[in-house]
């Protein structure tokens, strides 16, 4: 009976063990509304970081004339991430967020170069080939600035820029690893860097 | 019996479940040589990116004279961080990781600004009330470069001037969270900005 009792004891509190740590980790998968509109993802801080650019001249990071660079950081979710250092891919439900922030000078102690400040517009990729079949298995989405970001959105019409550049000019699947410097070691090692890939060929 | 029989098998899943999440989860504590070195963790690109800046202008960022400016990206262990969300401060044994990049041009696509590159710094900050007692509470490391990258590093002496910096110019404990702009609204809500923070100090 006592055996009894402390199996029943041990296993409730490797039970609500579990449940803690399941309560710490977001589940990584994207949510949608009733009307099929992709859910603004409040945890992606927390994902997985893969890069940081400032004043690249493409996509929504490109400064408009005679604005100041902005930083674009990339984060994808943990299963995700954890699939593409096994495999060099990424599985279906793969969700990637991009968050372009505001360049700030001379904050605090820093006299040269540029910190992070506010964030200026946040996106979205999805990869889900059953939802997306007909855009390459990978939706893109706007959630808009800081001071109007949007709780969901739709998939952005497949005549967006994105598609095309995304389909064109990334080297693993429809993801810019080329400027994720330990990922795209990984895809070179697992051999899952597109035989189209050229490092030279600008748009 | 059969009862019993089903809260043994459940409870051996339960457990095997709850080892194979932990498995996932790095521990998010520092880990020590007999000799009191730190070890070099393996896995801090999978803890939470806090910011990146680029050819900030003091410590292992600041580019040396006519050399191109680097990016600092900086990550801190997964619980800290959730207690940081919490509380607005770093609980004892938070790990920080810098990490130096070089700053490429040109790559792929992009024709402007600039992309990481490969490392070339990697130091680490380890918040420790009893082990580094004498410095405030705080140790710092140098783990050297990528092509020299060792594999512990012991704690620097208490004259490098990354201790009196951290103890002078941070505005959360001895961390620079005013460039972390998420964490500073957190520390702004939570009142843990300290009193003696100035924005406009320089050094």
């Amino acid at each position: 009976m006592m055996r009894t009792l402390f199996g029943v004891t041990f296993c409730v509190w490797a039970v609500m063990a579990l449940t803690s740590l399941s309560a710490q980790q977001s589940t990584g998968a994207p949510a949608y509304t009733a009307e099929g509109k992709l859910v603004r993802p409040l945890d992606y801080r927390s994902w997985v970081f893969v890069t940081s650019g400032l004043g690249m001249t493409y996509g929504p990071a490109q400064p408009a004339g005679g604005q100041p660079p902005m930083f674009d950081n990339v984060f994808v979710t943990r299963e995700a991430y954890a699939e593409f250092l096994r495999s060099g891919t990424w599985p279906d439900k793969t969700m990637f967020i991009l968050e372009i922030r505001r360049a700030e000078t001379n904050v605090s102690i820093n006299n040269g170069g540029h910190t992070q400040g506010d964030v200026a517009l946040i996106e979205a990729a999805v990869k889900d080939t059953t939802r997306f079949a007909s855009t390459g298995g990978w939706g893109y989405f706007d959630f808009g600035g800081r001071d109007r970001l949007a709780e969901s959105a739709a998939p952005l019409p497949s005549t967006a820029r994105c598609y095309a550049c995304h389909s064109s000019h990334t080297a693993v699947d429809n993801t810019f690893v080329q400027f994720y410097p330990e990922l795209f070691a990984v895809a070179k090692a697992k051999g899952t860097v597109k035989a189209t890939y050229d490092p030279n060929r600008k748009p």
